[in-house]
């Protein structure tokens, strides 16, 4: 038949490929799933005493962060929260956030599978980083900004430049439609109205408003100024939904270091001002140009999480150098364990009461920058070196990545629901070369013949000629 | 005019069908608020004494629980908590749930009206029958597995058998689309993340934290699972929306029952992947079977909470026989109420202070068990004969239920609006036989004449034809 | 060539106008944030006291209404809480409400750089208003009804009054589609299960959880009732979104004002009957009356916020006018602090042990009443001024209005993406004159050409003529 197109032979080469790394998936999931069944029943019992201890306890906070913390955390997108008390699930997730950071860079470009064992590889060099930040270095991070944001941007950003592909890059089907933005604003509302309590969980004392009070005024600032240059920096003077939707929560990574420090009003609402800076150049000018250079970013996590999550460092490095017993009072000690006296324990008079305070290490204020700073090197470091490697591995050809009829499409593993309505359609036909709008109940089946719809309509109610 | 349709007399019947129906919701709808606004007037008052009571409370839970709350409890798909307190609105949210797991399984298939009788006749069977398991038997229930899932599925079940027509199945508007499956995406998250509140929010002192614990590692490994089986159990090895919408969450019914007690986390994690296999095999398998013997399910509540509320029961009953003083200290008593010895009170020592315990049956954990057991088949008999009954109250003539015309559609009751933007449409005219694109702004109105669209172009901006 | 459409010149005079009203917010945004972050910067400090104290403490209620508090409050759609404590964030959001609601009265109809300059002016008043009534008056507004909804309602109802243009009614533009009426259901469905919370955020000691139950009573009742006379009261007595979007939550402002008043259940129920009658019969009778005399009303706000805000006050003075010792308890004098001794301190015993009161103003319940009905009249009067100033001074040359091709459109200020999804579109193509269904990942890219698409075919699977 002339006309026909053979695609017969295309098609079959296509779903073997998509056929053999569905099974992939099951086989990698289950031989995952069941080593943790194993594991838990061998080697994980609640902790009794976590058990009924609410978050804010800092000896809670402060224990059980060694090795044994590797097995812990999210290993795949969707589960594995191993854990013994409260605090640990928190902290679970917290691993689970570093993850989701790292996917950003990487969504629509690995299989499955690349995912899964990315995040089985990554965990415990985030655990690792962050006991070697938070128990070594004892360094101040509330809301995570370094060691989840800065370390989830720069780890993903690194996969993703390892497993570059020049296909993914402009591809047709990386983009957007009108109710796929309005349905991601939910999300955007969603961090924006819990970020204050994400940057707060973990505060102790009389720190933990002030952390909910940082982050609402710096997501406030940053959201103005967001609107604002998304306009101004785009050609035709229009808001893009992109910059809508990320970089008004930019404020919300860039506080994160420093939410439970004293940085007055004007303190918080200028970080905002700057992720949002940094956040919409970054997507207006700095994403085109990374991209050129193989650095693929799929969410723009690097204007996101990665740049902002640096500004925090860096912002949390400045408040640790001025912070005095004239700042923050008692409460300076609870604030910055690692300046507490190293030799004496003293007790300090808090708002709910009077507390004693465990021996710290004595530092300066300036020398607790300092490690901030230090913290922060070591994390780009580590995020890197382990992004690099990570990236290596998901290349092996063990792993049949997606190509570039694959990328960015449901289709490779989704059974995918019609588009529209399936009634709503039929309910204008052709009939006899006349359009006619019959209501959708009156029709059985629509069929596609050449060019026309052929309409079966239902026999409750039978189409009958007038003439 | 020859190819015109005559639809206008099946239209006028079509029409007047609806219509009675549409009266007929709102005479019922007024009758029952009417009462309901009588009854609260002579009847309710506020419990001040509950009023100040937060939950957790032990006398405040077992308290109350007689006829009387038999008006209590949801009446309506939206309304209708009857209360006095705190307490009261919690346990009506309970009812609610119960019914609106029924709800699912004739969701498209009775008319609001039929909806609304079966809710009214419901609830005093579903406080019944929860009134037996938890004062009489004692049995405990802290997620609502035995008494809100099973009951819930079973009763729902039973009414769709009685009044199952055999247009109902495999209908065509009984059909999904995308922008639809993703919408649906957000209760799945929401049901995952409040489900560890939902299961701990009546258990008491020592046990909640455990409550949260358990649902968050069952979930988690549910959700895997059910991505794996999903997978593996659809012949093109694809995930199918609705596995992950419904069985992700199937661990959350599965460790209703036993959520605050004694699991570890590989029991959780266990429970979790039964459930999994048992609500993704049920879809695939089970529901196509069900449906060929009149058991016509909406929306799969069988897989999502029959089933997984009688392994919850079964968990239940073992985990209550397996129980000892060894394993829970002096919490014991408070999970296991009815352990607690008969005739002394005694004085445990809980993580929040030592308490009295009152006198409970001085029960033995293998009694425990049976009763566990017991309830689950009174509440399967109680759903059975109450579901069908309420069945064949629903298949009365004066009910004027749905056909197949109507069946799963928004039309009879809903004034529908348009499915696309209205002007979006008109930005491809067709012009004198050449396409055109012209923006939105510029069209004033669109008119269909035969198969080509007349726009007429506003005024501010004319067209001009160039030559 | 013939049949071409001539619109570069039209399109230039869209666009230029367009241009500069983005400029023009641009520059106002960037001044705005400019000088509020200076203002931050000398005069904004954390209220360390405030810092640590929670919500439900009736010092830090009480205090620091002053005019300091007009710079407070939220000046933007998305920024400008300035804040110095927990409490004062949450009365910022308060005004942030008030703001929101006036701004559904101008939606789609006031610029980017209106809306802003219209919050601008907005606040001072509110903060104004709403001092008089809770400092100077001492009226109770737990639910803020009367400071809120009616305020917001009627100076946004005058506002739109005086920016009225006859082409505002009736546009193409303002209707609704399919999606987005699903969509706006999450807003419905949050707003009603968090304004229990809301309407008892203030509420104090033992009227806390009355506030919750009340406004649950209200709302279950006024959803069925809501959902009754949409039926009801359209011709074909079918429900409409727009009711069942808004009308169900009436309630919720009905009940606002008395959220924490002894109104036993059935009186609560009464109150969300009465709010569901005023705002379905609003929407379908007196909405389009308004209309006619320049009332535009973009979201009904009328109807949602207005008079369902005028009942809550009318409840408010009848509840404070009957309340009574034996009523309220020794709770009476923290529910109404105005009826507090004057000149002497009494103790009083609450749920939660004994609690000095500060000395009020020994106002009798009938006084407390008449200073309620005062409170609506003079928001009332506030609001109708207020916002008749402010559509006049946005009626100003400076503000360049949108005009008639603008109103409602996305267009003037987004870069709005594509309706559908870009790779589906090309599944069905035309070749050869003969319809060919193709997989999605065949195809590179597709051209318009005339009435036929020209579907250029990807490389790897080439498209082969079969014969």
């Amino acid at each position: 038949m002339p006309g026909r197109l053979n695609v017969a032979k295309a098609d079959h080469k296509f779903a073997a490929s998509n056929q053999s790394r569905r099974i992939q998936f099951i086989v990698v999931a289950g031989v995952l799933q069941l080593a943790f069944l194993i594991i838990f029943g061998i080697f994980v019992r609640y902790d009794s005493a976590a058990d009924a201890k609410y978050i804010g306890d800092p000896d809670v906070v402060a224990k059980k962060r060694g090795w044994s913390t590797i097995v812990r955390g999210c290993f795949h997108l969707h589960d594995g929260k191993i854990t013994f008390g409260v605090m640990d699930l928190l902290y679970s997730d917290f691993s689970c956030v570093g993850i989701l950071i790292s996917y950003g860079c990487v969504l629509g470009k690995l299989t499955p599978v690349q995912m899964m064992i990315m995040a089985m590889i990554q965990v415990p060099i985030f655990v690792g980083n962050e006991y070697l930040g938070l128990e070594i270095f004892m360094v101040k991070d509330v809301g995570g900004s370094i060691f989840l944001h800065i370390f989830g941007a720069y780890f993903g950003l690194f996969v993703s430049l390892v497993t570059f592909d020049r296909n993914v890059a402009g591809h047709r089907s990386d983009s957007t439609i009108y109710h796929s933005e309005i349905f991601s604003m939910i999300g955007t509302l969603f961090l924006w109205m819990f970020w204050p309590s994400f940057n707060s969980a973990v505060a102790l004392q009389d720190s933990r408003l002030r952390g909910v009070i940082n982050t609402y005024i710096t997501l406030s600032s940053c959201t103005v100024v967001a609107f604002l240059l998304s306009a101004a920096l785009t050609e035709d003077r229009k808001f893009l939904m992109m910059h809508i939707q990320n970089s008004t929560i930019a404020g919300g990574v860039a506080v994160g270091s420093v939410a439970d420090m004293q940085l007055q009003p004007w303190g918080a609402m200028l970080i905002g001002v700057v992720a949002a800076i940094v956040s919409v150049t970054g997507y207006r000018f700095l994403t085109p140009k990374l991209e050129k250079i193989r650095f693929h970013d799929t969410c723009g996590v690097n204007n996101l999480h990665g740049m902002p999550g640096l500004i925090s460092g860096i912002a949390s490095a400045i408040a640790c150098a001025v912070a005095s017993r004239e700042m923050y009072g008692d409460s300076l000690f609870v604030v910055f364990p690692a300046m507490a006296p190293a030799n004496t324990t003293v007790t300090v008079s808090l708002l709910n009461g009077d507390h004693e305070i465990k021996t710290g290490l004595g530092r300066t204020p300036g020398t607790q920058g300092l490690y901030q700073l230090a913290a922060i090197g070591c994390t780009l470091a580590v995020a890197i070196v382990g992004g690099t490697l990570t990236g290596l591995i998901l290349r092996l050809p063990f792993f049949d990545s997606y190509d570039r009829v694959t990328y960015y499409s449901d289709e490779p593993h989704w059974h995918r629901p019609e588009d529209g309505f399936p009634d709503r359609f039929t309910q204008l036909i052709y009939h006899k070369g006349e359009t006619q709008v019959v209501p959708e109940h009156r029709v059985d089946d629509v069929t596609l013949r050449g060019a026309t719809y052929e309409v079966k309509v239902n026999q409750a109610y039978e189409l009958q000629e007038a003439n």
